[in-house]
C-alpha cells in the first residue's frame, strides 16, 4: 500500500484516492502551471487512521521520503537555520467540504528558522508574522485552543499599538505578539508550543485526519449524503508567501462570473496578504482590472493560466493564486460553485464555445436548480434577518397579511387583499385558504406534512415548522421568539426557499423563466440569456427522455396549466377533491344513506358533476391520456373530526339541546372512526363494499368521453382502480366497469375505449404482479402508500415523532417520503416491473406518487424502466429536465 | 374425451373424475360386493356442461351404450312394458356435500311400464308406490315443482282413508296420488310428466349437473372451501326395491359407532321402505340386532361385507345396504363422518387392529378436533334454543351472572361470584375484567377482535358480534331480539364452539383430554379410552414432528400453563402487559417527563417490578428459551382516549374547573395523538427515540438471568426487537443490548449468553432480510403486522367493514388473519426463510403471531422450514399435533 504521491505523479481523475484540492493540484502541476511543488497523503491513509486509531505503518517514511524531494526541489531543508523551507499542510476530500477541514501553514517556522535570511525591517516584520501566523493556526486547529485567546492577544497588540492594521504592527510588536501566543499555547494545552518542524508536521497532518471525524463535518457530510468512511486526503506544499510585502498579495478568481453566469473572469486580490485574510473579509479587496493596474504581467498570465484550465476541464474554474515578490503561484482550482442563473447560462455558454456538447450541458444542471429558477424570490439583499425561520417546504417569496383560518383568508382574498394563511398545521378543510393565500406558514410538521405537500402540489410558498412561533388560532395571534405578536392582518412575507419568515413587506424578485416554459420553441432565442438557456437546456432534454412527463391534476385548470408547462397527460386525477366544498354534503347524506334506493338518489345528484370534471380535464388534455383514480379515501374524511364533534355534543348536552343534527352526525361518525384510517374501509374496498359509487364514477367518465367524442374531441381516458391487493378484486370492479361503459356506448352510440389499470400501492399488490397485470393494461406505482406500508409507518404521523432521530442515526440518508427508497420500496417496484412485463408486454408503468417530481427518483425510475411519471404541474419542467439527464447518465448514481 | 364408466371400471382412487360416491361403487364392484350394475358419467361431463351451457357432443351417446349393457346384465329393458328396467340417477361429487344435491329414483316407469309383472295387490301396491315416488322426486328436483304441493296432495289422500302411513294406502288410492301428482306437474310446469324413460333419465342428469350451481351447493362449497370448478358426477344404477314387501327394506350402517368411536357396527334398518324413509326420519327404525332376528342370512352377509369394507378401506365406513325380497345389495359405502372422540378412538383402534400406522392414525385426526376436545362444552340436549347468535370465537361453555364493566367483574369475582363480561366491544382496559371472567360476549368485533384474540390466548370461551344484542354499558343491561332485558347479575350461558348464547344456566360437559396434557407419558393406558388415544397420538406427533412448539406467554404463570401443555420455551413475552394495571402511573409518569433525569428516575422503579417479571418467565421456563420483545405498542395507549378525555376537560371548563390534572394530561395526549397508531411511533421507533426505555428492559433481562444462574438455574434468554425495517435501527438496539448485558456480566461475575433477533413483520424487513440476518441470531415472523402492513389494512378496522363482502366475493377463502396468506405474505417469509438462512445459516426461525396456533398455516410453516411456531398456551397441544401431521403429510394441501 503506497500512501503518498507526489503533485506530478496524478492527476483529476484521481479525487477517489488524492481527494479533490490534491486531484487539481496534480493536474495542474502536469499542466505546467507554476504550482508550489508538493505531495499529497491519500485518503487511503485517512482510512487505515480511521481503522487503526493511528498512523498506519510506512506512512511516516514515505512522508519523509516525499519530503527529501521536496527540499531538494525547493533547495531548502526543514528547520535548517539558514534556509529552512516552509510548508502548508491543508485538508482535501473528495467532495468539497468548505470551512469543515483544517489547514495549517507556515510549518518550518520556530524560535531558530524564523528570522533566517531576514534582511531588513520588512522581512523581519514578515518573519514575526508568519511565524505569529502558525502559532495561531497550529494552536486553534491542530492543539484545540479557543481561537479568541489569540484575537484576545492581538487585538490588545494593535490597541496597545495604536494600529489599525496586523499590517501597520512594527517587527518588536509582533515578536511580542509571537511570545505571548506561545504563553497562550503553554497555558491552554500544558505543552509548549513544538520547536520541532518534523512534529508540527506530524501533528498537522494527524489534525488533519481527525478533523474528518469532527462535528462539524460529520454535520455537513450528513446534509449532503457524503458517505462518512471516504476519508480525507492531506496535501503538503511548498510555501509561498503573498504577504512579502506590496509586490506580492493573494486572491481568488472564476473564469466567469459565478452569480449571474456571464464571461469573463471575476475575482478579487489583497495585496500583502495571506489567503485567509481575502477570505475573512477583514480588509477590503481590489477587482482583477486593479490586479491589471498593479501587475500587468502577472495579471495576464494569471487569465492565460484561468483560460486554460477553463478550456481543460471545460466547464467554470475557481482558483486561488498568490504573487510572491512578483511572482505567480496558482495554488488551488477546482470546479466553481454558481448560482441555478450562472449554471444554466454557462452550460449553454460553454457548449456555444464547442468545448461541451448538449448532453454535457445537461448533465451540468438540475432539476433542483431549475426549481430555484421557477419561483419569484426574496430578494436577500433587501430582506435582512428573519423573524423566524422553519423548514423550506415549497420554493418561492409569498407577501401578504397574515390570516389564522381559512375562511377568513378566503373572503379577505376574495375583497382583493393578499394574505397569507399561518396555522399551526393545515388539513383539508383549509384547502380553500391555501388556495386563497400567497402562501402558508405553519408552526407543525415536516416537508412532507399536508400544508407542505399541497403547497407544493399547487407551487405556493410554504414554511413549515416554524417551532419558535406560538400561533394561538382561537386568539388570532402568533408570537415570535422575541416576544412581539404578529396579529390577524399585520403584514408577513416567505421565504419559501430559505425556510425564513419576515415581519413587514420584503422585496420579490419574479421568475422570468416560468412564463417562458409554455413557449419553449420561441424562446430559445430570447433577449434573457436565462431564459434562452433553460429553454434549450429543456428542449435537449425532451429529445433524449425516455420517461414521459404527465401531471396529478384534479381539475380542468390543473390540468391547462400542467399542459402548459409540458405535461403529456394527467397520471393521477383524484377524484375525491371533486367531494369536497358544496359537494361535500351529498357525501355526508351518502353516508347516512341505509338503503340503496337512498343512494341512488345521492348518485344521481353526482353524476352531472362528477361527469363535467371529466369533460373539463379531457377537454384541457385533449389528445393526450387522462388518469382518474376511482374514489380512494376513506368516506369519513369527509365528516366532521369525532373528537371536535364529541366536545360539541357534549356541551350541547349540558345546555339541554340533546336533538341536534349533530347528535345524528355524531353516531355516524362514530360507526365510521377507524382507529387507523389509512389501513381502514378505503381504496378499491370501499368501492366493493358500497354498492354503486363506482359505477357511478366510471358512468360519468364514460359519459364525458362519449360527449368529448361528440365534441370533436380526442379523449384518451385510463380508469385507476386504488388499493388493490388481490387480483380478484381488481377483476370486479373491472367487470363492472367494461358493464357500464358498454351501456353508454350503446346508450350513445360511440365507440368507447377505456382503458382499466390499478395502483400498485401495497406490498401484496407488488408481490402478486403477475396476477394483477392479467387483468390490468396499466400500472401506476403509488409510491406514498408504497413506503408507508412497507415500512409500516404512516407520513402523517412519524415525521415530528422520529423522523430527526432516523436521519441522525443515519438510518436515512434522506427521508424516503422525499427520495424513493431504493433497496426497500424500489425492490418492490422492479419486482412489480419485470413481473408486469412477462406477463403483458404492452403493459404501460407510471409513478404518480409525490417521488414522481422528485430528481433522484426520477433517475431511478428511469433506469428502472417506467414508461413515465406524474407529478404536481409545477414540477413538471423539473421532471422533464431531469428524465432527460437521466437518460444521458451514465448511471444512476450520478445525481449528486 | 370419455364421459361414462361402468362400476366394473373405476376404483377408489378414482375419485376426481368418478366423484366420491362413483369411485366407492366401482371399488365395492370390483371387490365383488353385491352392488347393482351401474355406471358413472364423470365430473368432466359436468365440467363441459357448465362450461358449454349444454351436455358435451357424444355423451348422450355414451349413455345409450352404457345403457344397453346395464339391460343386458338385467335382462331388462327401458321402458319395456312387460319387463321394464327401472334406474336410480344420484349425484356424486368429489367432496360429500349432504343434502346438497339431487337424486331421483324410480326412472324408467310411466302409465305403461308401472304395472309391468304385477301379480297381486301388494305388487301393485308397489308398482304404484314406487310411480308415486318417481313422480314427486322427478317434479321436485328435477323441474322445480315445489315440494309441499305433492305433500299436500298424500297428506289428503291418507286423511281420505284413514291411513297412517303411506305404506297403509291402497294400490288404487296410491293410483289415485299418481294422477293428482301428474295433474300437480301439468299445472306447475304447463307440461305433462314425460312418459319417454330415455326423456326422463336425460333430465335426471341435466339437473344434477344444474344442481352443482345452486345455491345451497355453492354456499356450502364456501363454507366448506370446496373449489367451484371441480364439478359433479352422475351415478346411473339399475333399481333394486327396499319397499317390495315385508321381505325387502332399506338401511344405513357405520362399521363403528360414530359418535362414541366404540368398537362394533351399528345402524338403522326399516323394512319395507325406500332410502329416503331412513333416512326422513318419517317412521321408526330398527337396529341391526333386530336385523339379525328377522334376517339371519342377509345380517350376516351384512356384518362379513362391511367387515370386508372396512379392512379394505382400513377406516370407519358408512354404508346404504337395501334387501330386495330377502336379497343383500350394497348400494353405497364411504369413510364415514365421526365425532372428535371418535376421531381419536377410532384411528388408535386401527392401529391395535393392524390396519394402519401410527402415521396414518395421525393423518386421521386433526388440531381442530382436539381443540374441541379440550373445551367444556355446552350439553345440546339440554341447552334448547339460544337466545342470540354471534360468531364462535373461542370454544368452551362459560356459565355465570353478566356483567357490564369490567371493574365490577372483577370485584364479583373476587368475591366467589361466576360471571360472564358481557360488551359491545373489549380493549386493554377490560383485561382484568377479562381474566376474572368465565367467558366473554360482545355485540361487536369479529373473530380476531381484541375480545377473540386475547380470549383465546386465555382458553376461555368467547362469543363476539352478536349483533341482534343492543348492549347498553351505562345502562348495565342489553336487550335481545326478543326485547327481554338481560341485567346486571341475570344469569347466562355462552357456547363458544356453536356461538350461541342462552338465558339462565345451561348444562356443561367438562373435558377430560385437558387435565391428561400434563402428564401425557403415563396418561397412553388411561381408562378413559378418549384420554388414552389422545395420548398416544400425541406422543406420536411429538416423535414425529420437526416443527417445535413454543407458547406466547407474559407471565409465570402463563408460562407454567405452557410448559404443562407441552411448550418447548416462550416464543413471545410481550412486554406491553407488564406495563399495565397498577404500573400505568408509571407509564403517564414516563410520558410527561421532560429530561432524562425524571425519566432515569421512572425507570429505576420499572426496573425491579421488569426484573421481577423476567426471573419468573424464566424460573417457570427452566432449561428452555425465553424470547421477551422489547416494549412495541405506542406509548399513548396507556393513555387515556382522546375523544373522551376532550370531552371530560370541555365539560370541566364549563363547570369553572379550568386546571384540573386532566388538563395537563389532555395536552400530553394530544400532543402524542397519531392518526394511525399502527403505523406511528412503535416498536423500534419508540426505542430508539426514547431514551434508556430499551436499556432498562435489557437491564432487568440481563440481571434477572444473573439472578437465576446464582439461584442454579439455567435460563435461555433472548431479546427480540419488535418493528425493524432496516439494518441500522436493529444494530443501534442490539449495540446498546451488548454493552449493557456486558456491564452487567461485570457487575454481577457471570457469564450472561442472550441472544438477540428481530421480528420480521413489516415488508420491508422481509426484503431486506440478508441485512437482518448479519445482525440478528433468530427471526420471528410476526405474521399477524405482516399481514397488515402486506395488504394495508388493520386488523381492528376492517373485519367488521369489509371482509363479510371479501369472503362473499371470494377474494378470500379465509381471513387472512386466521390462516396465513399463502400468496402474498407466505411469499414474504418464504423469502426471509431463505435469505436469513443463506447469510447466517445457524439462524433460528420462529413465527410469533395468530397463525402460529392455526392448524392449516402450522402445515406451511412447517413445509417452508421454519424452525418453530409460538402460540397461546391453550393451543399448544393443537399445534403439536398438527406439526406432527405436517412432518407426515404427503403434501401441504391435504389439510381439508
Amino acid at each position: 500500500m503506497r500512501y503518498v504521491y507526489a503533485f506530478a505523479e496524478g492527476s483529476k481523475d484521481d479525487r477517489d484516492l488524492l481527494g479533490g484540492k490534491g486531484a487539481n493540484l496534480a493536474e495542474m502541476t502536469s499542466l505546467g502551471l507554476p504550482v508550489p511543488p508538493g505531495f499529497t497523503i491519500t485518503t487511503e491513509a485517512c482510512r487505515a487512521f480511521r481503522t487503526l486509531g493511528q498512523s498506519p505503518d510506512g506512512l511516516d517514511s514515505e512522508v519523509r521520503d516525499h519530503l527529501g524531494r521536496l527540499e531538494g526541489a525547493m533547495g531548502r531543508r526543514l528547520g535548517d537555520a539558514s534556509a529552512p523551507l516552509l510548508i502548508s499542510v491543508r485538508s482535501g476530500a473528495k467532495f468539497s467540504m468548505p470551512g469543515m477541514m483544517e489547514t495549517v501553514l507556515n510549518i518550518g517556522l520556530n524560535d531558530e528558522t524564523v528570522l533566517a535570511g531576514s534582511a531588513g525591517s520588512n522581512d523581519e516584520r514578515f518573519a514575526w508574522d508568519s511565524y505569529r501566523r502558525l502559532l495561531q493556526m497550529f494552536g486553534r486547529t491542530v492543539l484545540d485552543v479557543p481561537g479568541q485567546r489569540f484575537d484576545i492577544v492581538l487585538d490588545k497588540a494593535k490597541a496597545d499599538a495604536g494600529a489599525a492594521r496586523d499590517i501597520d504592527l512594527t517587527p518588536d510588536q509582533l515578536r511580542d505578539v509571537v511570545a505571548r501566543y506561545k504563553d497562550v499555547i503553554l497555558e491552554s494545552t500544558g505543552h509548549a508550543f513544538p520547536q520541532d518542524p518534523f512534529d508540527q508536521l506530524d501533528a498537522a497532518v494527524l489534525a488533519v485526519f481527525r478533523s474528518w471525524d469532527g462535528d462539524r463535518a460529520k454535520l455537513y457530510r450528513r446534509q449532503e449524503g457524503i458517505p462518512d468512511d471516504l476519508g480525507t486526503a492531506v496535501n503538503v506544499m511548498a510555501m509561498v508567501f503573498g504577504n512579502r510585502g506590496e509586490d506580492s498579495g493573494t486572491g481568488v478568481a472564476f473564469t466567469r462570473d459565478p452569480a449571474s453566469g456571464a464571461v469573463g473572469a471575476y475575482g478579487d486580490y489583497l495585496p500583502n496578504a495571506q489567503g485567509e485574510d481575502v477570505v475573512s473579509g477583514i480588509r477590503n479587496t481590489m477587482s482583477l482590472d486593479d490586479l491589471a493596474q498593479r501587475h500587468p504581467q502577472q495579471h495576464a498570465d494569471l487569465l492565460a493560466n484561468m483560460n486554460r484550465l477553463e478550456t481543460h476541464y471545460r466547464d467554470l474554474c475557481d482558483i486561488e493564486f498568490t504573487i510572491e515578490q512578483g511572482r505567480l503561484w496558482m495554488l488551488q482550482t477546482r470546479v466553481g460553485k454558481r448560482t441555478p442563473e450562472a449554471a444554466f447560462r454557462i452550460a449553454i455558454q460553454l457548449v456555444d464555445e464547442g468545448l461541451i456538447d448538449m448532453d454535457e450541458a445537461l448533465r451540468r444542471v438540475s432539476g433542483a436548480q431549475l426549481a430555484r429558477l421557477m419561483f419569484p424570490q426574496v430578494d436577500p439583499a433587501e430582506a435582512g434577518r428573519p423573524w423566524v425561520t422553519g423548514v423550506p417546504a415549497s420554493p418561492g417569496a409569498a407577501v401578504g397579511n397574515a390570516v389564522f383560518d381559512s375562511k377568513r383568508a378566503a373572503v379577505r382574498a376574495a375583497a382583493g387583499e393578499r394574505v397569507v394563511l399561518v396555522r399551526r398545521e393545515t388539513n383539508p378543510e383549509d384547502l380553500g385558504g391555501m388556495i386563497a393565500a400567497q402562501g402558508i406558514l405553519t408552526s407543525r410538521g415536516g416537508k412532507t406534512s399536508h400544508a407542505a405537500v399541497v403547497a407544493r402540489g399547487m407551487g405556493k410558498p410554504c414554511v413549515v415548522g416554524a417551532e419558535s412561533l406560538v400561533v394561538d388560532e382561537e386568539a388570532r395571534i402568533a408570537i415570535g421568539p422575541d416576544g412581539v405578536t404578529l396579529k390577524e392582518g399585520d403584514p408577513i412575507s416567505l421565504d419559501g426557499i430559505a425556510g425564513a419568515v419576515f415581519r413587514g413587506e420584503v422585496a420579490v424578485v419574479p421568475s422570468p423563466v416560468v412564463s417562458s416554459l409554455d413557449s419553449i420553441e420561441d424562446l430559445r432565442h430570447a433577449d434573457d440569456p436565462v431564459v434562452a438557456a433553460v429553454a434549450r437546456l429543456m428542449k435537449h432534454a425532451d429529445d433524449v427522455r425516455r420517461l414521459g412527463v404527465r401531471a396529478n391534476a384534479d381539475t380542468g385548470e390543473d390540468a391547462a396549466r400542467a399542459r402548459r408547462m409540458g405535461a403529456s397527460g394527467v397520471g393521477l386525477a383524484r377524484t375525491e377533491h371533486m367531494f369536497l366544498g358544496d359537494r361535500k354534503q351529498l357525501v355526508v347524506r351518502l353516508v347516512l344513506a341505509k338503503t340503496d334506493a337512498e343512494r341512488a338518489i345521492v348518485y344521481e345528484e353526482l353524476l352531472p358533476l362528477q361527469r363535467r370534471d371529466f369533460t373539463d380535464l379531457l377537454a384541457e388534455m385533449d389528445g393526450l391520456p387522462v388518469t382518474v383514480r376511482l374514489l380512494d379515501p376513506p368516506l369519513h374524511e369527509f365528516l366532521p373530526d369525532l373528537t371536535e364533534l364529541s366536545v360539541k355534543v357534549a356541551l350541547e348536552d349540558i345546555r339541554g339541546n340533546r336533538d341536534s343534527e349533530h347528535h345524528q352526525l355524531l353516531e355516524a361518525v362514530r360507526v365510521m372512526h377507524e382507529a387507523n384510517p389509512m389501513m381502514g374501509l378505503r381504496g378499491v374496498r370501499l368501492g366493493l363494499v358500497l354498492p354503486g359509487l363506482y359505477g357511478l364514477q366510471v358512468r360519468a367518465m364514460a359519459e364525458a368521453t362519449a360527449d368529448r367524442i361528440a365534441a370533436g374531441g380526442s379523449p384518451l381516458p385510463e380508469i385507476m382502480v386504488p388499493l388493490v391487493a388481490a387480483r380478484t378484486e381488481l377483476a370486479l370492479v373491472r367487470d363492472e366497469a367494461e358493464r357500464v361503459i358498454a351501456s353508454v356506448a350503446e346508450e350513445r352510440g360511440v365507440d368507447l375505449e377505456i382503458s382499466i389499470g390499478t395502483m400498485i400501492e401495497l406490498p401484496r399488490a407488488a408481490i402478486r404482479a403477475a396476477d394483477l397485470a392479467q387483468v390490468a393494461e396499466f400500472f401506476s406505482f403509488g409510491s406514498n402508500d408504497l413506503t408507508q406500508t412497507t415500512w409500516g409507518f404512516s407520513r402523517d404521523d412519524v415525521e415530528g415523532a422520529f423522523f430527526t432521530t432516523y436521519l441522525n442515526a443515519n438510518i436515512f440518508s434522506v427521508s424516503p417520503f422525499e427520495t424513493i427508497d431504493a433497496d426497500g420500496v424500489g425492490a418492490f417496484i422492479r419486482m412489480a416491473v419485470e413481473a408486469g412485463r412477462a406477463v403483458r408486454p404492452s403493459i404501460s408503468l407510471g409513478v404518480c406518487g409525490e417521488h414522481g417530481g422528485d430528481p433522484a427518483s426520477i433517475h431511478m425510475f428511469h433506469d428502472w424502466g417506467l414508461d413515465y411519471v406524474s407529478c404536481s404541474p409545477f414540477r413538471v419542467p423539473i421532471a422533464r429536465l431531469e428524465a432527460g439527464r437521466a437518460a444521458i447518465a451514465a448511471d444512476a448514481s450520478d445525481t449528486r
